[in-house]
């Protein structure tokens, strides 16, 4: 069988940099790195990766062209909680959206969104008021990407560091919130892409006591 | 027949100032003007409108307790594209979405969204940096309107001016963009309010040369 090929969109985030690297360890799995502009691509090509670039505040044509002949789609883009509010709902919010809709285009049909740790309107209401637009932005993504018929898993990680990874975690929903090595959060996108269990799912996690692939199994 | 009662949100902005007092001088319609704090009463209360005091940041459930007993909803608040980028998306686009959510609650069919001029796809990739951000908002409320079975019509005015109403305006779709005062934006949600044709449909308006209820007709 042939390798699944991955488009990473936000590859040069710090999840989507692990991520690349996993998957090119993978036996199974290969990166098309998808990137802002072309100063990038020395980190994806040094892992043997392919590179795409593309502006994720173009067009959604241009997303889907990085899109063609991959079998599965990773969205990791953040601007992040702390950047400008612009970047917030063009990025987190538009971006995203965009790539679901290159994914129809492009025919792609199975989709993994890395979102927040909790999207819901309780979570809106509880945010503070400078936390508050992420959280909306990831709702209305999130959203869009369960109307879809896209075979979607979305991933609510908690509190993001950049500690080495455990390959530990624990995964459910209604959590408290907790911590999470980036590098653990590029795993779970792994095993979930070697996992189809996890197609029309979401879960959140946390760093826990269960090796990546039993906490998947049992979502 | 009773006069049809409208829960106007954002009823202290411009435009809302407008259209409650153009509501109150109906012979057909009763307006309940919802706004943010009390001290935004008198002016409403001066008119003979009702008032009700509502934080549009907060849950759904007060604003479908605002629209209780209501036969319309004018949903007109914004922040406007000049504000801090926070709060349009947690006003032009979520306020927006959870007045929505909030009529389905309240059982309150009809609903008249004032939209921006243009906000499909083109629009956002034509908009300048500053101002992207805020049609990408409008967007998204717009489509969330669109996926519900509310009695809708989205007006997409043109740029808004304080210039005096003429009640003279052209009505249509792919318009070249020019300026509408606001007082006659006020002027197009009422003819809409009063006519059914509107039901369903959404179309732009500028200052023209038809009188509002012939321009509607037409639409």
């Amino acid at each position: 069988m042939d390798n699944l090929k991955v488009l990473i969109v936000g590859a040069n985030g710090q999840i989507g940099k692990h991520l690349v690297s996993f998957i090119q360890d993978s036996d199974r799995l290969e990166a098309r790195a998808m990137i802002r502009n072309q100063e990038q691509a020395s980190f994806f090509e040094n892992l043997g990766a392919e590179t795409v670039v593309v502006d994720l505040e173009g067009d959604i044509e241009s997303i889907a062209k990085a899109a063609e002949g991959v079998d599965a789609i990773v969205f990791t883009a953040g601007s992040g909680p702390h950047t400008g509010k612009d970047k917030t709902i063009m990025v987190d919010l538009d971006g995203a959206v965009k790539t679901i809709e290159a994914a129809k285009v492009a025919g792609v049909k199975r989709f993994i969104m890395i979102s927040s740790f909790d999207t819901r309107r309780e979570a809106i209401l509880a945010a503070s008021p400078s936390f508050a637009p992420y959280v909306v932005a990831k709702y209305y993504a999130d959203e869009w990407l369960r109307g879809t018929d896209l075979d979607y898993t979305i991933i609510h990680p908690g509190a993001l560091t950049n500690d080495e990874g455990t390959n530990l975690i624990q995964a459910g929903f209604d959590l408290e919130i907790g911590e999470i090595p980036r590098e653990d959060v590029a795993s779970v996108i792994v095993a979930s892409l070697e996992n189809d269990i996890t197609i029309g799912k979401e879960f959140q996690v946390l760093g826990g006591t269960k090796a990546v692939n039993d906490a998947i199994q049992s979502i």
